[in-house]
């Protein structure tokens, strides 16, 4: 039986994971597809290193990425460099060969999955990733293939480990943010330079993958409205605690009441500790789907790391290469319902607002006329003594626009009576 | 553009509402698979009966679901009927006459998949059955094809929302057992014959389906070691808790160490309150999914009801009708792994016993001797003073073959000093 070719483009974490379970794993593979797999090639950038830790033959190791994906004999092309380039070239090319392609590519997806869509569609490829959401966890098939009966109201998720493991120590231990990064990174949980994770650059790519999926509207990373976890205080935590919340970085796709519009964000927030995302801690993931006839979904597991990062990369190696063998190929781009991507000021959230005032007869009349005045209604407030003369009030808003509930805050720091704005944060998942 | 024509088999809870978002999202439908679908008839048992509240012709209704299955036009059947017969009969000619069949028979599935597997594979037809397991939650499409590159260990289900409802009752209101049921009852969670979802057939059939999609070996629900939870007393859910443990009806399929044979299994048991299971309350499914590459995953939400169950019934139907319009077909059974199938008395696991016993010197001697005869090792003992003469004796054991916890268990029971076994419940989970 002839085997199908796989190249397989970098060799670092989790691509040396790919090179190694297609090796030891040959016979199982060769099973489940019908067909052997052979790793007819593996780029690399630097010759030379040593790779011997892995079961493959070193004669496989080439630094002409371009030449291995169109010498002409390669069925399937897994994508594991990252990055837009020389990712993106690697990949038309390799489409245009008439391969399949498996990608891990989140970045190059946000920015550009729709010319990577429109090359499968040219030739007649497959283009698979869902390593690219939330690691080892199937949430893109289960997007694009489970749930595409119904209908997907709002998506939720925790998809970045290392912000989610800053988090979490935050609330745990008590540490401030400069603190629990370096924890992270003591423990390979965050990178030397960790501005993707903590600006929330890779949750917003994750999120406009994840709402094009979901909505069938193409989302790119710029359609996102973003906001990292770097000013998070403990004061946050703290009043998190205090309402029986949790604060996690969230990449939110959410459909308008009207289904006329979708927001798309990833930005930390308060959410309930009833909420089934309140309890994934540390660096694990979880994507949590609400659809009209299905309800709530979780999907739990590993965002990231090698072993399940390669596990998904080889569950879509195997669906792709079952289409070579039995015909067929596997859902190509759907954008058709081209829903309007609304701005995050029309967004409709909620605010919990803890103020810094002073205590005397009349303020929180001043505050609440500030509330009134922007059209937001308060839903909750509590007020706590805290020094002398001090007291702290704690508002939780109903729905509003993002937009009004901004300019609230903004017009309220700008009372006499408000001393401070100790903390600002949207509330989700209710 | 033509339609495809769906025979709909079964008009009751699941079957209702599968008509009506057929109807309803139509032209979402159409979009998401590049043809429309047209619902071409609904098999009903019983004539006459008012189902004006569905937005569907009565003229589609008929009580010949033979005859609309064969009629030589149907691209799509779907079969919402439940049981064995006519389901049987009815897939087997829907197959013959090439259409594709979406289920949502769990017996059927766990009795005889086999045989529908291979009249699909002989005439070229899709066979999905998304809904028979965990209703809503996608779990069979990632074992089948997001896990398909990667290795199962362990399959941990919550399948069963009546018993879990019960069970959440138990523990969380202190009710009994027949409390707890009428409750459910009350809330239409459970049957007035509650037979199969207490005496965990429900279970076993799921447990059978989902260890032969994460073993690719043939397994029936006769092949399933099943114990309900009709047994499940207040003093075992007292016991759990002082564990830190909580009772579930588990579904449980499960590897040996040695990768050489599989154990099947149902039955309620005790999982520590931090395995992600523990937190899936009332009515909820979940199936957590241990895998050699990815590590743990959960898949969460509803088990049940027709919207929940509907949506996973459009799913495959997308999926289905899909492989019509551009060909292909999805997996088909895969059993190449044969692994064999052990008996419950060679499955390796785990005890807690809680003894009524003598409250004097020696006890915990012989107890001991008990179970070191038995080659049981004991891993925790713990002694809680009872009434003036009586002694509670808990134990816990490490993993041991089931047969021999099973004999140790009666072995201790026959002791003089032993007055009664107050719970005996496996551990799993840990």
């Amino acid at each position: 039986m002839d085997s199908l070719k796989v190249a397989l483009l970098g060799c670092g974490v989790v691509g040396g994971e790919v090179a190694r379970q297609l090796t030891v794993h040959a016979d199982d593979l060769a099973a489940r597809i019908g067909r052997p797999l052979e790793l007819a090639g593996i780029a690399v950038r630097r010759a030379g290193r040593d790779r011997s830790d892995l079961p493959v033959d070193s004669a496989l190791f080439t630094t002409d990425a371009m030449g291995l994906v169109t010498r002409g004999d390669i069925d399937i092309v897994v994508e594991v460099i990252g990055g837009i380039e020389p990712a993106r070239s690697l990949i038309l090319a390799a489409l245009e060969a008439e391969a399949s392609v498996v990608s891990a590519n989140k970045a190059l997806l946000a920015e550009d999955g729709a010319a990577l869509f429109a090359a499968a569609e040219k030739y007649g490829g497959d283009l698979y990733y869902e390593a690219a959401v939330a690691g080892a966890i199937p949430i893109l098939r289960p997007l694009r293939e489970s749930l595409v009966g119904d209908r997907v109201r709002r998506v939720l998720g925790i998809v970045n480990g290392t912000t989610n493991y800053i988090l979490t120590r935050m609330t745990e231990s008590g540490a401030g943010f400069a603190e629990a990064l370096e924890e992270a990174q003591a423990l390979g949980y965050a990178e030397a330079d960790p501005t993707a994770d903590v600006e929330g650059f890779d949750a917003a790519a994750k999120a406009a993958i994840l709402a094009g999926l979901a909505f069938h509207t193409r989302v790119t990373a710029a359609d996102v409205h973003r906001e990292g976890i770097t000013d998070v205080t403990s004061a946050d935590i703290a009043s998190a605690r205090e309402m029986g919340c949790v604060v996690k970085l969230l990449a939110i796709a959410e459909l308008s009441d009207d289904g006329e519009s979708v927001g798309v964000r990833a930005h930390p927030a308060m959410i309930p500790l009833t909420h089934p995302l309140a309890g994934v801690r540390e660096a694990f993931n979880a994507v949590y789907v609400e659809c009209e006839a299905a309800g709530g979904l979780m999907f739990y597991g590993q965002g990231a790391g090698g072993a399940p990062t390669a596990s998904a990369v080889l569950g879509d190696v195997v669906a792709v290469a079952r289409h070579r063998v039995n015909g067929g190929r596997g859902p190509g781009e759907s954008a058709y319902a081209n829903v309007r991507l609304r701005p995050m000021g029309e967004t409709r959230t909620r605010y919990h607002v803890s103020l810094d005032v002073a205590d005397r007869a009349g303020v929180l009349a001043q505050v609440a006329t500030a509330f009134s005045e922007h059209g937001v209604s308060i839903e909750t407030v509590r007020q706590a003594k805290h020094g002398s003369d001090d007291a702290e009030l704690v508002i939780v808003t109903h729905h509003a626009d993002d937009a009004a509930l901004s300019d609230t805050v903004e017009a309220v720091r700008q009372l006499d009576v408000v001393r401070g704005v100790l903390s600002v944060m949207r509330v989700e998942g209710q």
